[in-house]
């Protein structure tokens, strides 16, 4: 065997002397601890997991806060999370929710880790109650609807739904549990969005901390015999349109038992509301910015997940951007009352409205088609009302629009009454103004 | 005569010492430039001196300003200062004002400097009008006032006054003429604010700042015979207040030729729905601040007296506390178009309720009691929209009670229509509902 020349034997070190060198820098790097944006998990959760705890394990910030929605229950003036008894409070709703659950029982609704306890315990369900009405109260459904698909899970009663879901609400509900990303889980608002022209996966984390209650907080319907969760978005979230929207597919919720008017009932569209132009979402706010504000524990900052109004804590949620905290809460209080004392006068509006449809459909010789003409305007009024009655701002979220909406609403109302006045007396005299 | 001992010498020697350096010290303070708040004032101004030409030889920015107000017209979204047509924007005005004057004429107000050929080129006025209505548009009443007393001033006619009037409204309708300070020098205004307790003259300048303006921009009613210049506010400067106010009076300004019902106009009662809570008037901003914003012109810095609408100089007016101008000018854009949507609403259903009201007078056997009802709904539905309508900011001077005045408003209106209806079918049927 040829000796190696000296030329090649010092090539093959040089090689040799790189390659020590390379493997050792990797070995350095592969020994470094990888760039994390957080705390390393603990543990590793899965896709949708439904129970929080489990997520609590990684983000003990969050989930300890979560947990107080469960106990740290209190009343403000016109809302919060103490289950008062609407009813007692204000009889006017069993008139006008006659007919129809909310007039055997409608408390104010607590905080998200109640929400479970809270759908088993209302004497509004019943045995026709289909399984759809779970979709906002539990973090197993984003597993569920993944599994079964949201037809299915629809077309399932409520009693039959009941053994697959013990959580409440939790994090799986707006968290990706692999990225924590806020994520839209709900296959009804991903569909309405879409009918919009609009792909969620594109919007800034921002808008995101808006849209993700859109997974409950907004108003939806029961499409069909399958009970299909829909949001009624198709031409817009604006009052007129949602409006516009049920009457072009002629839906009801239920027939009111004295007027005899198809009805809609509104549930909480505080999305729909906030987002048509408020002087706060314009600017920017999402609704985690008030509700769920920065919060230090130590060193850590963290998103409070005790959501809850902010009027409990105006100190963090309006004192990030208001630098007179006692004179915002103040403007809060005045507003809300202006909102409160319009909405009632829009309700003895509707009360009348429905007193006189009910006198004139018993007259003899009742001008049907006028009838008919006070009905629409007493189902138009009513669902303008609901909007505002059962958003959960007292109209703060968006004062103005709440105030145009309610002074709209009282104009039908009583316009509804005075067409059925006007019908009782027969056609003879419907030509009068 | 005995000669001074030495001691008295000395004595009187230094009493002379100290009286020369007391004199000389006296002299020298004397011969120093006063201490002045500004410049050293180039004429003196006559007390209530009527000719700002006068003023602005000492205060030559704050007049060359005041004089923009004459050719310096602009119109706005709903307001500003062209002499729009407002019966031609609007027809149901003319039906809202039959049988007075401002179903004649109705026209956007000028800039101040117009304020004096405005009125008299109006057809408005006529020979029965009182020299009351000079009170508003003249800045030689307060030498007026002054001197023949407001008594005597009210009961004169408006054409005798004209020959003592030759100035609009200028400096001395605010300004004490020896300390420049502001002043009230409308007595309505001062009796008004007494009525209510309050002495103007303790008021801060910030206060004063915005009362100066309710020298006219104040709901008014001319009282008696003597036709007395009178502001409503006894009870109060709320709309409710008000309304009461008239009621107890039994005040009218004209009865409506179709509905017979005693009518009460509004005036422009900036003032009045303002102060009523609006989020700018419990921040501490005062008229002035928007209307009025401070300026340079080279060195000096002064309150603009081209007093307009802030839309048309945002960046001054809202660009002192707001950063984001372009965000706040969209805001008010968004506010008025929904306060000028629900005011157009409660012309219809006022519009609508006279035209019942007239259909039910004509019918044989009318319910006269329903008819009164519906009469005084009509009056309280009209005057609670006038003073929406006759104020100068399509609301944005205080949104939320805007808007809640005018929901009030509608609902009233409706309730006359039907009530006027029922009325119409005589006293059998007038216990419906």
């Amino acid at each position: 065997m040829k000796k190696p020349s000296l030329p090649v034997m010092i090539v093959t070190g040089i090689i040799l002397a790189l390659s020590a060198l390379v493997i050792a820098l990797l070995v350095f790097i592969s020994n470094q601890p990888k760039p994390m944006r957080g705390v390393e998990p603990l543990v590793v959760i899965a896709a949708m997991e439904p129970d929080s705890a489990q997520w609590g394990l990684n983000f003990p910030n969050q989930y300890s806060t979560l947990l107080k929605t469960e106990t740290n229950n209190t009343r403000t003036a016109f809302g919060g999370s103490e289950p008062v008894d609407k009813l007692a409070v204000d009889p006017m709703l069993k008139t006008l929710f006659a007919g129809y659950g909310f007039s055997k029982a409608y408390d104010e609704d607590r905080g998200h880790m109640n929400a479970l306890t809270d759908v088993r315990n209302t004497p509004r369900v019943n045995e026709t109650t289909p399984a759809t009405c779970y979709s906002c109260k539990s973090s197993d459904n984003p597993k569920l609807w993944d599994e079964m698909g949201m037809a299915a899970y629809d077309k399932m009663s409520f009693a039959d739904m009941t053994s697959k879901i013990t959580e409440p609400i939790g994090c799986a509900n707006c968290h990706d549990a692999a990225t924590m990303r806020l994520v839209v889980t709900n296959p009804a608002l991903d569909e309405a969005l879409k009918a919009q022209g609009k792909d969620w996966r594109t919007f800034t984390r921002q808008e995101m901390r808006t849209v993700v209650c859109a997974n409950c907080h907004v108003e939806y319907y029961f499409a069909g015999e399958g009970k299909y969760l829909t949001f009624p978005w198709e031409k817009g979230t604006t009052a007129e349109a949602m409006m516009a929207y049920y009457d072009e597919i002629q839906f009801k919720d239920w027939e009111h038992p004295q007027s005899k008017t198809a009805m809609i009932k509104m549930q909480h569209p505080d999305y729909e509301l906030f987002t048509a132009d408020s002087t706060h979402y314009k600017a920017g706010v999402a609704c985690a910015d008030c509700h769920m504000p920065y919060t230090r524990d130590g060193a850590a900052k963290f998103s409070s997940h005790d959501v809850k109004s902010p009027l409990l804590m105006a100190s963090q949620s309006c004192g990030t951007c208001h630098t007179d905290v006692d004179y915002v809460v103040e403007r809060v209080a005045a507003i809300q009352k202006q909102v409160n004392d319009t909405m009632l006068a829009t309700e003895r509006a509707i009360v009348d409205a429905i007193g006189a449809i009910e006198t004139a459909s018993k007259a003899a010789g009742v001008n049907t088609a006028l009838l008919d003409e006070a009905r629409q305007m007493h189902r138009e009024a009513q669902m303008r009302w609901d909007l505002i009655a059962a958003e959960n701002s007292m109209g703060f979220h968006n004062p103005e629009e709440a105030l145009r909406i309610l002074a709209t609403a009282t104009d039908l109302a009583r316009q509804a009454q005075l067409k059925a006045v006007q019908a009782g007396l027969g056609s003879s005299q419907a030509s009068q103004p």
